[in-house]
């Protein structure tokens, strides 16, 4: 079979990739654009601005590779039923519009679109490490906390598109420390790269990236250490909320903080298993993805292929 | 088409129900019978006493009225797949047994079996304050706090039947009270007639039954009151993060405790949309059984027609 067109769509960064059925990226295509502009004013300012922006990044692309069918991961809530866009934080003019539609037209391709963190969750389980398992719970650790769904082998995105706000379960409910969302003690607002970043600067004073703080805690600093291991924690707290809702044994977790999985991977079992009820009690896998920053891209491409 | 045979399976109390096909209890029987016996000592002897005391129970009622399907809600986890008795709480020594099938093979009839708590969403889903709806949350406020999904209006068991654990979604992470489970902080240690009883007790130093306690909260009793509000407020909270993880629109609640609905309601429903992320809140229906107490029962109906 063909190859896909696979795009996956972040506020300033677009991927765009040449994938092959079997999950291989046969090319790539990095480009920087800014989806969020604060002078549109209408939402059909808003709806032309995105249709222009994403058809002059992927329409030399598609137009190289001959492509014809495309598969996007894209910040936004679908509709399940209808597959409008329902909304997206990045453009709040945006509301049930017709993206795969649109764009579809303008490229004259066939284009599936699917919330990002549920199109990482789709890659992981067609490609990754979710393979072979019926249910599938996926979590991205990345600026924010992204979680996708897969029920029966299929994804599930609830009834506006808004299943699986995993980041913004709340794990701590007296004081806890404020997150983007605008409630307290999220998830999110412990065991994300922004409140990695927030808390070691309120710990030591020092400004770094979350990567550095894991580093790190990996040679022995004590208060990278604790905010890591905490956010290790944090994670096994809110997974046992899920689990015990869900009942799924197969959780994956990608994203850039997945690279700390030593320090986060004891702190995160211990307390899942803690929180769980005796009878639910170490039947949970938790795994490191092994698609890592390609899940969500990887994703698209599934969707595409099932055009 | 032909009635059918409901059972709902207590710890303590067997209903029998003849059921019409449109969700009409055409005949009812109740029996006292112990479903846990402390001295059964080896797995064959516990299999051995359930299916002789349901036998004994069930067999003049299928007899009198000639019956061929039964389903039954029974309190146990069902494997989704197999259908095997993976648990019970009250018959410990009970695992993988195939406890539908060896009755079936008893009585000489169809049986089909669910988890109690599935059941009352089966049964709230087909024919109560459901109805209509794709996707449902059903919970029941009894002694504990039982919880049942619907997804694209089928049961959602999870992987070992255990999904909708609801009763034990953590809603106060520190110093909470102890719960059956376990741990602390249980909603079911705060909302379920259990915990309103034993607060009671604690607050004014009364013992009396839940029904009384609520009843005293209407007439206005300040202790009371507060207890029954706060039960409100936990479970507002742990609703919310129940529908952060699965974006459903249509909660049902029955049991005892709902005939407090007054009380219950306002505070849930206040305490839900604070605990929301932005956009989901306001977009929850938390609706008061239209079956109260027979929703199991007729749950237990809705999966003996579809033998």
């Amino acid at each position: 079979m063909k190859p896909v067109l696979a795009a996956d769509i972040g506020g300033t960064n677009i991927r765009l990739a040449l994938v092959s059925q079997d999950g291989h990226i046969i090319d790539e295509k990095r480009v920087t654009a800014e989806l969020s502009r604060h002078n549109l004013q209408s939402q059909q300012n808003a709806e032309t601005h995105i249709i222009n922006t994403l058809v002059q990044v992927i329409e030399p692309f598609a137009q190289q590779h001959g492509l014809s069918n495309m598969g996007m991961g894209f910040p936004g809530f679908f509709h399940s039923q209808s597959g409008l866009l329902a909304s997206s934080p990045n453009l709040p003019l945006l509301k049930d519009f017709a993206l795969a539609e649109r764009l579809g037209d303008r490229l004259g391709i066939s284009v599936a679109i699917e919330n990002d963190a549920l199109c990482a969750a789709i890659g992981e389980h067609r490609y990754g490490a979710g393979k072979g398992h019926t249910n599938l719970l996926h979590i991205t650790l990345g600026t924010g906390i992204g979680s996708g769904l897969i029920l029966n082998s299929a994804p599930y995105s609830g009834e506006h598109g808004m299943a699986m706000e995993f980041g913004h379960l709340c794990i701590e409910h007296h004081d806890g420390r404020l997150c983007g969302c605008g409630n307290r003690g999220c998830v999110e607002a412990y065991a994300s790269a922004t409140a990695i970043i927030r808390r070691y600067s309120e710990c030591c004073g020092k400004e770094c990236d979350a990567k550095s703080v894991f580093e790190l805690a990996q040679q022995g600093d004590s208060c990278a250490l604790r905010i890591m291991q905490e956010a290790g924690q944090y994670l096994g707290m809110a997974i046992a909320e899920a689990v015990k809702l869900l009942d799924v044994t197969t959780i994956t977790v990608s994203g850039g903080l997945s690279g700390a999985w030593d320090i986060l991977h004891p702190a995160l079992i211990s307390e899942l298993n803690t929180n769980l009820i005796p009878p639910l009690k170490g039947k949970t896998d938790v795994l490191r993805s092994t698609l890592d920053d390609n899940a969500g891209l990887l994703g698209a491409a599934a969707i595409a292929s099932m055009i």
